[in-house]
């Protein structure tokens, strides 16, 4: 019988796991340099936690299953509120801010479709412990950092929740209601949101004012901040947000749209919200989406905001065009004879190159063959005349050159790369 | 309400990730100059991959569950099934031998206890498609070597199944009953061993040959196996081991205990056994367990022997002694009139070395405060004076030694690390 891999999920061979690792690698690199730290937390959590963020409706899209002892748990869908709950378990009494990275595998539990697997993998970052300005800014400025970094070209779009949730907090204070007029304007739903407004009773002045920011949107931000004012006056939430844009100007992020409609569709997202988008095969993707948020207190911990994002990773290897971490490879041949001086050779020159022996009791002529079909580096031919001479016979397969180098000279140029 | 991370699993927070990514990369670095591939498969997989490799027994020690789909799935409890899987299923067509590493999470549903988590880590090999002594050396060398280039010094036991095997196919071809003894054999229950030998009625010399057999232990690995041969006559497999511990000193692995009594309790091990213990906190626990096994065939693909070893990640984290890999941190201490001028700056130095800028709203002696809590290496101080001069100060926190450094020799003081 033949077993196969559980729908939606894939195999990562080495070909494939050498790009990976090095994109990764390139993400860290940069994300590190702000001065973020790693967190992994676990991959299965309670169920409550998620349902505590995002409500039950979740649920659905959860790969949530019940253990052996009972408990309803879940494979994690998302890495902010695993981090939050661990920062409220562990890290309170840290010197603020708390700067965090992850990189981790998570899943859901959907009919699977080209391009979206039932684990998949995020790279993202949480800045805890802020609420000004210059986290918001630093937020996006590392997202577009990191995605350059990786070569793609993405498409900032920056929006606010505030001065919509300004506006919201006249017509109610129920935050359900709140949350599904949100919800009307994440998904476009303007007929449902009328509806709905009309429904509560709402003066038209503030649907009217409604209708204004959810259309306000341009490159230019300062313009549209001043557009922002003129619909519903000063508030220290849009001074804030213009400083935001100041910053992101010294930091070179100058390219971008500002849209006062996006909403990103979740309770907890409190100020800035951000998505980029890229140019995927085909179509434009989002590749990350992010923003400032309060979830700490709703887990049991202080009043503290945070700013994070997500970048999807598998999306980002779709469109990314880095080639894979390769090593330098020598294929080392030997006879029978002259096997065991081989196999210390190779000892000698692991720790600066790649050396593979045989393994397989081929011969002479049929390692050389293998080195062929593996694309080798390097031959280095270890037979009877060589460990006399003391000279090796080192042939650089790309360029066809042979020489004879003795062991001190063939470790020095390897060591040298 | 709080809520806190799953019952027998951790937060890793970025000081300990910082270490443990530090010792991966280690072990990475010296796989991959073996010639090893990265793979990496599901986190979950259908429960029969595991049943079939380990009986139906196996399922009270796994991390097993129902999915909404109504399908028996488990969170994986080691690498060597999934990879055998994926290899039937994607890389039977590959050229051998196939050199596969993984360094992944696994999971076990059993009691919690001190050390014992159900989420752990493994780093393991798979050396597929050689079933020569060349392959059972290589896969001692290369785990001595990483075990050894993180500083572990490690005790190595190298059993051989197949005298046993020769053995049990005198007395029976029934491979459950093989299996039966197997177990008893490594669980040295020698007691229920022989009541089970007598109720089979095996002859006396049959029993007495076991018992030779799995007595045979010594650290003069030739020794051991011409004592071998006194007890079973001339085998193959003997000549072939011995052929692996002179591979094995070619390699320097000559400090090692020959035990033909390891069993490693798994029906699938065919030839070699090889198991490493190192000193703990306390008592000597096991690092790493591997040896020769014939999987493939048993998943639906050819007659191809694989050779393999798991290193018990988080055990070698317990035991190892090696720093964490550390970025000298700048923090850069700017006012409000130059601060825009500090995150340009910020940006320049980031390729080089991690800088942080406060993002708190901190005046200037909170600023400098903060970078005391965090035990700074340097402080650069972005003021007004300082970008009229062009001229910044560039203090040491470690020699407390400050200068006044211009910003090309800033970045090249970085660039050269």
């Amino acid at each position: 019988m033949t077993l196969s891999k559980p729908r939606g999920t894939r195999d990562f061979l080495p070909e494939e796991m050498a790009k990976r690792r090095k994109v990764e690698n390139i993400l860290r690199r940069v994300i590190q340099k702000w001065g973020y730290g790693e967190i992994v937390t676990p991959t299965f959590e309670e169920l409550e936690l998620f349902t505590l963020k995002s409500g039950v409706g979740v649920i659905g899209e959860l790969y949530n299953f019940t253990d052996k002892g009972d408990r309803d748990m879940t494979l994690r869908p998302e890495l902010t509120a695993p981090v939050m709950r661990a920062y409220v378990n562990e890290m309170q009494s840290f010197p603020k801010p708390v700067k965090l990275f992850y990189f981790e595998n998570c899943f859901r539990y959907e009919r699977p479709q080209k391009g979206r697997y039932r684990e998949f993998w995020q790279f993202g970052s949480e800045l805890i412990g802020s609420n000004k300005p210059e986290a918001d800014a630093e937020a996006i400025a590392l997202a577009m950092t990191m995605i350059s970094a990786v070569g793609i070209r993405g498409d900032l779009n920056i929006g606010n929740l505030s001065v919509l949730r300004h506006i919201l907090s006249q017509i109610t204070a129920d935050s359900d209601i709140q949350g599904q007029i949100m919800r009307f304007i994440d998904k476009k739903e303007y007929e449902a949101l009328d509806a709905y407004l009309a429904e509560l009773e709402v003066p038209s002045d503030l649907t009217g004012q409604i209708h204004q920011i959810i259309s306000l949107c341009g490159t230019d931000g300062f313009e549209a901040v001043k557009k922002a004012r003129a619909v519903v006056g000063q508030m220290p939430e849009l001074d804030a947000f213009e400083k935001t844009l100041h910053l992101l100007a010294a930091y070179g992020v100058t390219d971008y749209t500002v849209n006062f409609g996006v909403a990103r569709g979740l309770d907890y997202y409190t100020g800035i919200v951000f998505e980029v988008y890229a140019d995927g095969l085909g179509a434009q993707k989002q590749i990350c989406g992010g923003g400032s948020y309060k979830l700490i207190s709703l887990f049991g911990g202080g009043d503290v905001v945070s700013t994070g994002f997500g970048l999807g990773f598998d999306r980002i290897m779709e469109i990314c065009d880095i080639p894979a971490q390769t090593e330098t490879t020598v294929i080392l041949v030997s006879k029978p004879e002259t096997q065991l001086e081989g196999l210390k050779i190779a000892n000698l020159l692991r720790p600066y190159v790649c050396v593979q022996t045989d393994i397989m009791g081929r011969n002479f002529s049929a390692q050389l063959n293998y080195a062929n079909t593996v694309n080798a580096d390097y031959v280095l031919i270890v037979g009877e005349k060589e460990l006399e001479s003391g000279l090796f016979a080192l042939k650089d397969m790309k360029s066809g050159v042979q020489e004879a180098i003795g062991l001190d000279d063939l470790i020095g140029k390897f060591k040298m790369g």
